[in-house]
């Protein structure tokens, strides 16, 4: 996933939350606007997650899950694994955290993954250059609008959410039309600015710290890597990594030879990495320690066909390709991945392929298909060596948010590592026909050249060596009539007591080259949330019954039984109910605590468990039990072995609730409200 | 887990492979002897794990898990996770990995998490002490025993494994019968030495560094754990957490709050810790960076039944206690769950049923039985608030290895936790019958307390709150006749205008406590060691023929599909085998490289894929296919639909090969050697 890349692009909407794709028709979602701080209310509630050290104070970026979070995203990996790993058969890997040094100085990370902070002049505090600049200009904007409202309005602080703890006071100050055009200039290109353009920008708007009114420095740039000593002498520096791809690229030859020499093929690896980031805000968005899933995809430079394309090529997908950004528009492009790489606008069928792919397992595990897009790289948010790039971005109450990141690396991660350790980290690949071509071909006398050059004789070796076909012939011609220099050197050698030169024809078997890399890298916590929000409503009638309509293959637990009653002749038939759901695969969870079976039902909706099992005394003498649908909030009556099939057709997904319906009687028995 | 528990008891044996539990009766897996070094080879060269950044010359105590180790390790967490997670509806949790200083210093780490290091007086080596002393005094005893052998034997080091890359080289040098006696005694003992009476043996048997000769420095402790900083300040100081536990009792409310207040729960957790241990040695058994899965079961310190423990206590184990060792000896007690616990000799029923479910666990994923023992820490090995503490220890060619470790930790932990953050950290419980006591009871008047003591009336107020029962009752009897000193304090106070104290009759209805843990803690980088050893065993007719004899359930794939060729018309075929294995949940690896069809079983045998699948011509024509069975190489034919049910079967351990023998064909076309 690219650091640079931007997190929010987009203004915030308000938005309504929409039917996820779990969605029963039958059951409207939309009555009540989405609220956020409902569902941070609940994630607490709930335990889904909350601020690491939460006893100690917390600490900022940090995050703990709690069980339905870490069943949630344990649930989240698997489909992951299945859908990618099992599915394409990816080589994975898990590789260290820990890094040291030289991996990362390689890499480019060691110089360039950093942010630009500033200092408050006077007390020391920090601000990352462009969250400063941004949540000033922004009090300074919504300071104007105060005022052009006649300076009714009530003072207004900038949203909470957008600068975190650092909320920026507005003031009611109307600017100048150009001023404020200026500014509103400034933060669409927020995402663009180095540390000397934002150093510009706060001497030329006067921008201070927001509680201080200190001056600030001028920005300098901060590593985000968390860095450590491995061992106990210090000499060896470490880092924790960043990313999980260069633990794919130092092990890339192992992988080729377990792959018999052959690409394309892909490793994938799901792990945390770490960046430690200045001012950590917007949630679960952006943290110093998150879970990311990567592919790398191993591939011919001058062959990316992929060879299940066909299985693909009529998904249709939602595109924000780069000359509609360029144009100023986000007008969405519908095409298939069939008609978006046969017109060039998506790179390779690679590229395609997995775009399509990614699609695929968002919507699977309950991404609503209307807010999600593909965006395009702009030719100035892409690394230097990438060919092209595209974003998953899914809609969320924070905007559109960069979810998974499918980049064309092209060769420059292995050919960086193969030049640092000299490892020969290419493929051979036979050519069909043998390759004819004739070529000029050095040969040195070494027995001659080391005693008349001694200390020199390497260089001067090194120098015939690194010399190209151009030269070459041109040396030859010159050999031929006497002693001549080798070229950038001042060294003269002589044909043929030194050097030969001679124009031979090659046979070629194979051919030699650096795979390019595909990546797709997923930003698992952003998906994560992404999917509360989309799975998050509440109920008509009452807008404090927040439900999570999570579908079966991700839910936590996928069936709650609930005794009618803390009765201890219940308890053995409701352990025995657990017992075989699990002996199915079911995750089943028992809440026998004293609350109203109504209280029990909205905490079940509230955690996503999409169905629940109660049992009361007739369970106990007639062996039936009711079966109850989380958001229709429909119920229906059978045996419990009936009850149980009908279960795990639903959760397989083999089977649907009209079935169900056909399967099991509707059960009318008074229920809670 | 401990950090002081031994990792290696008990001398090396040389043992010859024994027979996995998933053998066929058939095979004769013993035939010859097992090579560790063959085992390694194996691992290289299939890529299950090697060590970290290998192409950048390796970093020690790190290790990379390639295909085959990942998705092992995969699927012993998988099995891990359904055996405790969700059969015991466990709540789990996913915490960071980055934990700040405070909660560490709290939990004892900072202080106390640390080994003994020297240092080279001239060089600046630096050697783990126990490690240098252990290594110089094998060597004399090595060369004691060359030099009784007449000095005809030849010299020999002592073995890489024992001391990694610090190969200390044996001299044949004799020694007198009561140093070689006192050598013995001090490596019986090597664990037990703390740094002083490590720096007492270095001096005293003149211990040096073992390349230079130079004398070393005392002694001195070197924290294990990684150091680093959050946020961009520095003034965050964090470490890489080296056990998950504390985030366990971190979070212990919300955990209570999740499980409705109520104890017995128990939270797990599986994810990496970090040790930074001073010279890594023992391949995979002692590393910098490891995955481990830790269970914390909160419980009422009054009661320690289990309510499933019946499920269990016919369950037989071998236990080690501690009794046993004492007397010297390392004769196995055989007995039930159930006897052990009645008996005494394990403290109470969830520390028994949990021992039970931890040997249930390992059997089911592939552990010899006859290696696997539990044994009892002995009163000096347990951390001072334990008060019982056993080990499933596995044995390895480096002998008997802790794998698991099973504690009852008391309320240690939530205990220093509360009274560093001031926060509840304790259980209600309803008492059956409310508890009627009397009760001594201050009762002080605030605003005549603070005109009198001023700037001390805080002091006043805490040194009375801070009086036990018998204080109150003798200052309330003082305070009859007159002004009276509060305990501890020069301060005086009268009664009534200051101070009451009133025998009061309480009826408690709740009883308030801190739980218990029982921590089951699992290194299952360990584990998956000792699996491979206890899988690999050799073909009897060549003992280069490497099998890796994994059990369906862990086995990194279940089923090669191959084709006899690679003529292309195969391969539609060949892949939709492999698409219909996936479909029903099996995962499927097809092997089309160019090698002849032993090499590819060859292969398959090493990667431990217990089936394999052969397609040919006559799969195009008849739609038959062959099923090889791993171990035995028996082949089998039939339908394709057909032999993809009887493995669907043999992996989810509902049917036999026996069975498979009834439904299938048996195949006796050539067979590849």
């Amino acid at each position: 996933m690219s650091k640079k890349g931007p997190l929010i692009s987009g203004a915030p909407l308000p938005l309504a939350a929409m039917s996820s794709s779990s969605a029963k028709n039958e059951v409207n979602k939309t009555v009540h606007p989405f609220s956020r701080a409902q569902l941070e209310g609940l994630m607490t509630k709930r335990f889904f997650y909350i601020q690491a050290f939460e006893i100690y104070g917390g600490v900022a970026g940090l995050y703990d899950y709690g069980p339905m979070g870490a069943a949630l995203q344990a649930n989240i990996i698997s489909a992951w694994r299945n859908h990618f790993i099992l599915e394409e058969e990816m080589l994975e890997l898990d590789t260290t955290i820990m890094t040291p040094y030289e991996v990362l100085k390689t890499s480019g990370h060691v110089d360039k993954f950093a942010d630009w902070m500033c200092k408050d002049s006077k007390n020391g505090e920090i601000f990352r250059a462009d969250h400063l600049v941004e949540g000033v200009l922004e009090a300074r904007l919504k300071g104007d609008e105060q005022a052009r409202a006649g300076g009714s309005a009530p003072k207004a602080d900038v949203p909470a959410e957008k600068t975190k703890k650092k909320k920026v006071k507005a003031e009611a100050v109307k600017l100048d039309d150009a001023v404020k055009a200026e500014y509103e200039n400034v933060l669409a290109q927020i995402d663009n600015y180095g540390g000397p353009e934002l150093g510009q920008l706060i001497k030329k708007y006067d921008i201070r710290a927001p509680e201080s009114g200190n001056e600030v420095s001028e920005p300098i740039e901060f590593n985000l890597m968390f860095g450590t000593n491995i061992g106990p002498t210090g000499a060896l520096k470490g880092y924790l990594r960043p990313e999980t791809a260069q633990g794919h690229f130092v092990n890339f030859s192992r992988l080729l030879d377990f792959n018999s020499g052959r690409v394309p093929f892909a490793s994938a690896h799901i792990g945390k990495s770490f960046r430690n980031e200045i001012s950590p805000r917007a949630g679960l968005l952006r943290v110093r320690e998150f879970t990311m899933a990567e592919i790398e995809h191993f591939v011919d430079p001058l062959d990316k066909k992929h060879i299940r394309f066909d299985e693909v090529k009529d998904v249709k997908l939602s595109f924000l390709p780069k000359d509609v950004q360029q144009a100023g528009q986000t007008t969405l492009v519908e095409k298939t991945v069939g008609e978006a790489v046969s017109s060039g606008m998506v790179d390779n069928e690679t590229l395609g392929y997995f775009l399509a792919r990614i699609n695929l397992y968002l919507l699977k595990i309950g991404i609503d298909p209307s807010r999600l897009r593909f965006r395009q790289h702009m030719a100035n948010e892409m690394a230097h060596y990438a060919s092209d790039c595209w974003d998953a971005e899914i809609q969320t109450s924070y905007g559109w948010i960069e979810c998974v990141g499918c980049a064309d690396r092209s060769a420059y991660d292995l050919t960086v590592h193969a030049k640092k350790t000299k490892r020969d980290l290419t493929v051979q690949k036979l050519h069909k026909e043998p390759k004819i071509y004739e070529k000029w071909v050095p040969e040195i006398e070494r027995k001659a050249l080391g005693p008349k050059f001694k200390k020199d004789a390497k260089a001067v070796e090194e120098a015939i060596l690194a010399l190209d076909q151009e030269q070459l012939a041109s040396l030859a011609s010159q050999l031929k009539n006497g002693p001549a220099k080798v070229p950038e050197t001042d060294f003269e050698v002589s044909s043929p007591e030194l050097l030969k030169i001679e124009l031979k024809t090659i046979k070629e078997m194979v051919r030699e080259f650096t795979p390019n890399v595909i990546e797709p890298s997923f930003g698992l916590g952003r998906i994560f949330y992404a999917l509360l929000e989309h799975s998050f409503w509440s109920r008509a009638e009452d807008k404090d019954r927040g439900v999570l309509s999570f579908a079966p293959l991700v839910a936590p637990i996928k069936v709650l039984v609930v005794p009618i009653s803390s009765n201890e002749k219940l308890s053995p038939l409701v352990r025995d109910v657990a017992a075989r759901l699990r002996r199915n695969g079911i995750a089943a969870r028992v809440d026998d605590s004293s609350a109203t079976i109504g209280k029990r039902y909205s905490r079940n909706d509230e955690l996503g468990t999409p169905f629940a099992c109660t049992l009361d005394f007739a369970s106990v003498s007639h062996g039936t039990m009711t079966l109850r649908e989380r958001d229709t909030t429909k119920q229906l009556i059978g045996k419990i072995d009936d009850v149980i099939a009908v279960i795990k057709g639903l959760c397989e997904a083999t089977s649907s609730w009209e079935e169900a319906e056909q399967k099991l009687e509707k059960y009318s028995g008074e229920q809670a409200a």
